[in-house]
């Protein structure tokens, strides 16, 4: 009977099956990639702990942030990877301590308009991992990764660039002193800042007119999510504001209690409402995770034209939990369940959390010093961080385990005159109990001295520091 | 034609009439009680600006009050009368200055076991007002001003009183250092203090079981709802807590990341929980306003058993904002218009706000200190209120009027070591820019600091001070 099969029709066969599979797979590979959901981090630059209404500040007005805290998560022991500019980025975007990748420096803060490097091309970035999933990348905003060619966004995995690509103070036509010039703002305006903006790679417009560039940033995000609609995204919108100088469109200006750096977070806020709208108006907002958290904490000399780190110690380049400890929110309706999340979290750890939920695997060619969030998002599990890392340039300064936190150096807030202090043993603080820091508890619990101790030997222990890429200038 | 008419009918017509006339008048007077809505003022005890979830605190949840935040009004330039219990309480309940009523002093802070003295009668409380139009009234809780019979709510307008008719920490059984021993906690007992429980003028229960006070106060609100739940109402609710000695029941004992004082507030917050939703079982909630607040900043001398003022300065004792500046939810569905408000407000102007919602008429052979919030609840109008005035004892030490605040004496928190300093020309804070009040901006303004020293000479103009009643003490 085997024979009566025409010779033929198994070679039909075979090719009616490829065919077949061949749409099949297509179409698993259409569902598979309608299935992922897409990413927006946002990203504000120097705000502080408390900026936000949600996060206690009585005169910013954030109705859309807040809204969004109601709706996902707002998590409140949330850190940066670091508490300045340059190396918080490479952690966020690397998911790895600033340290390994050399994007944090002993001679210089953060990367300048004559620095030569930028961040290594060795580096794997969150858009470079996403699009090994088929996804849509742009960076919309400050990069601070390194401004020539070879460092900018579009040669780190995204496939789209707008923004000015350092901070927002630089490239300072001179006039008078750094405090003083900022205090007298009547007298600041966006020309005195010749900073670029560059869409990809060209630079369109220089200086940058900064009075729009919050309001232009978030017009580039909705587009992008106009146009990327039926294939996953990711956007990293980074503000350069609320950074010194500050500037808000006409819409914003004179309009919050706060003063003009209160003007300069509603119009972020605002922007923050046009996306969410943007999501809902295309029907993506049940397939869309947004996070919206800082740099670092607030620079806080520039008085008034800085933010407040709320109920935190210091702010700005210092490691005390106002320097790190950031507002953070996620959002996503049907997946990030709605809660006041007291978890400890890091920007390091969207790196694999985003990646997972893409199905993309981890590099396993590095060490990574991220945790899943996944658990605590969906509302399922607890928190898998155990420990943050403080690190100001090079030098470990502090280290939190658990509910602890051991200063072995101290130091103040950019700018604020804070004598570096080393202490041994250690302070001590209760950060749940005391989150101010404000009542060391080093002489009644050696036993937490011990081991975070050994929590930081094992760290060093096969720690490789990257080559310092900020020292290089010209 | 008139003479056909019998001679009774007339009479029999005018009895009908006066019969309908007396139904009316009756439906009417039901109908008007009804339509009056009832009132619940839920009173902390020494609770900081920044100790709720909603105010920014990172590890004390308080999701009852947030989302009464969130359904209601949370306002944040909203001050107690006084920065310390006894005339603080007087302030709310009178809706004028301690000053007037004599209910601070020089010589001692508040009213204590061994104090002579009370509220004057001749001051109308709210709860006298109230009665006026016909509710009934009730005090549950701390009450402060006056413990000896002719001083206790049953005198000052209330039905029903059952509470702890002082602070907490009072009649405390001799031993040890007062800081040491609150800072060592799982030594202190309840029993350590031997306060009474006060039912209307009886000793119930001596001392006091403070472990479950709380708890009990809440649910003695939520019986007293239930019970009258047929004519309007007017219930003070003023916890002891989280005023020293800390104490909480089985319950929430150990359950808040903040310790203790976490654990005190987040009962706080559950009794909240239970009084809304029995006020929505009972059908009550679109008839009833709620407001939270509290009568003081934190106790800073008691470190991590006393709370934050987030990010204000100072607390407890201080005319720094953490002293006055306090946490205030209004919440009453329908009549409240959800809103983060910054307008100012005053724990003095809950006394005509609600007169006037009862349709009481204002005392006229008196000078009052609050303005009708009305129309801030309902979200049709301005905040009326431009001024604070901040008392330490009788001493005029600050005064706000809009965005500014001049200092014209300061001194730290009670126990902080602050030194008194008398300013000449006073500092000046624009507080909406600078909440934290650390840019002193007096030789910018001379204008503002003329119109605050006018306002200052008006208020002293016309000002009678009350008799010291907290000076005589056995």
């Amino acid at each position: 009977m085997e024979n009566t099969i025409p010779n033929k029709l198994p070679v039909i066969f075979i090719m009616i099956m490829m065919l077949a599979a061949s749409g099949l797979v297509s179409c698993s590979k259409q569902a598979d990639l309608r299935d992922k959901p897409n990413f927006i981090i946002i990203f504000a630059d120097d705000l502080g702990y408390g900026d936000l209404g949600a996060y206690g500040h009585p005169t910013i007005k954030t109705p859309h942030l807040d809204k969004m805290a109601q709706e996902g998560q707002k998590w409140t022991n949330f850190y940066a990877a670091a508490s300045v500019c340059t190396p918080s980025r490479a952690g966020l975007l690397t998911g790895r301590l600033p340290v390994r990748s050399g994007m944090c420096s002993d001679k210089h803060r953060v990367l300048f308009p004559n620095s030569k490097n930028g961040l290594p091309t060795s580096e794997i970035t969150l858009a470079e991992q996403l699009r090994k999933a088929g996804y849509k990348t742009a960076c919309i905003g400050k990069w601070h990764l390194g401004h020539h060619e070879q460092y900018l966004p579009v040669h780190h995995g995204f496939d789209h660039y707008y923004g000015i690509p350092y901070s927002n103070d630089m490239d300072r036509i001179p006039g008078g002193g750094y405090l003083e010039y900022f205090q007298d703002h009547d007298a600041i305006k966006t020309e005195d800042f010749n900073v670029p903006l560059i869409r990809n790679t060209d630079i369109i417009e220089q200086p940058a007119d900064q009075n729009t560039i919050t309001k232009r940033y978030s017009e580039k995000v909705v587009s992008f999510i106009r146009e990327n609609k039926n294939q996953p995204f990711f956007i990293y919108l980074a503000h350069n504001l609320p950074h010194i100088p500050l500037f808000a469109s006409e819409e914003f200006l004179g309009k919050s209690r706060r003063g003009l750096y209160g003007d300069v977070v509603e119009e972020i806020d605002h922007g923050v409402g046009k996306i969410l709208a943007a999501l809902k108006a295309e029907g993506l907002d049940n397939n869309t995770i947004v996070v919206f958290t800082s740099d670092n904490g607030p620079w806080l000399l520039f008085e008034t034209h800085g933010g407040s780190a709320g109920l935190l110690r210091a702010g700005k380049g210092s490691t005390w939990e106002g320097g790190m400890r950031e507002p953070c929110i996620f959002w996503g309706p049907g997946r990030i369940k709605p809660a006041v999340v007291s978890e400890i979290g890091s920007t390091m750890d969207i790196f694999i959390t985003f990646s997972k939920m893409a199905g993309v695997p981890m590099p396993d060619d590095r060490i990574m010093d991220g945790v899943d969030l996944g658990p605590v998002l969906a509302g399922n599990g607890t928190g898998q961080r155990k420990s943050i890392l403080y690190y100001r340039g090079t030098k470990l300064y502090a280290a939190r385990l658990g509910d602890y936190k051991a200063h072995f150096i101290t130091q103040g807030a950019y700018g604020m005159h804070g004598k570096k202090e080393v202490h041994s043993p250690p302070l001590l603080y209760n950060l749940n109990h005391d989150p101010s820091e404000q009542y060391d508890v080093a002489e009644y619990h050696p036993e937490i001295i011990r081991q975070i101790n050994e929590l930081v030997k094992e760290h060093q222990s096969d720690l490789i520091m990257g080559e310092d890429q900020l020292a290089d200038r010209n």
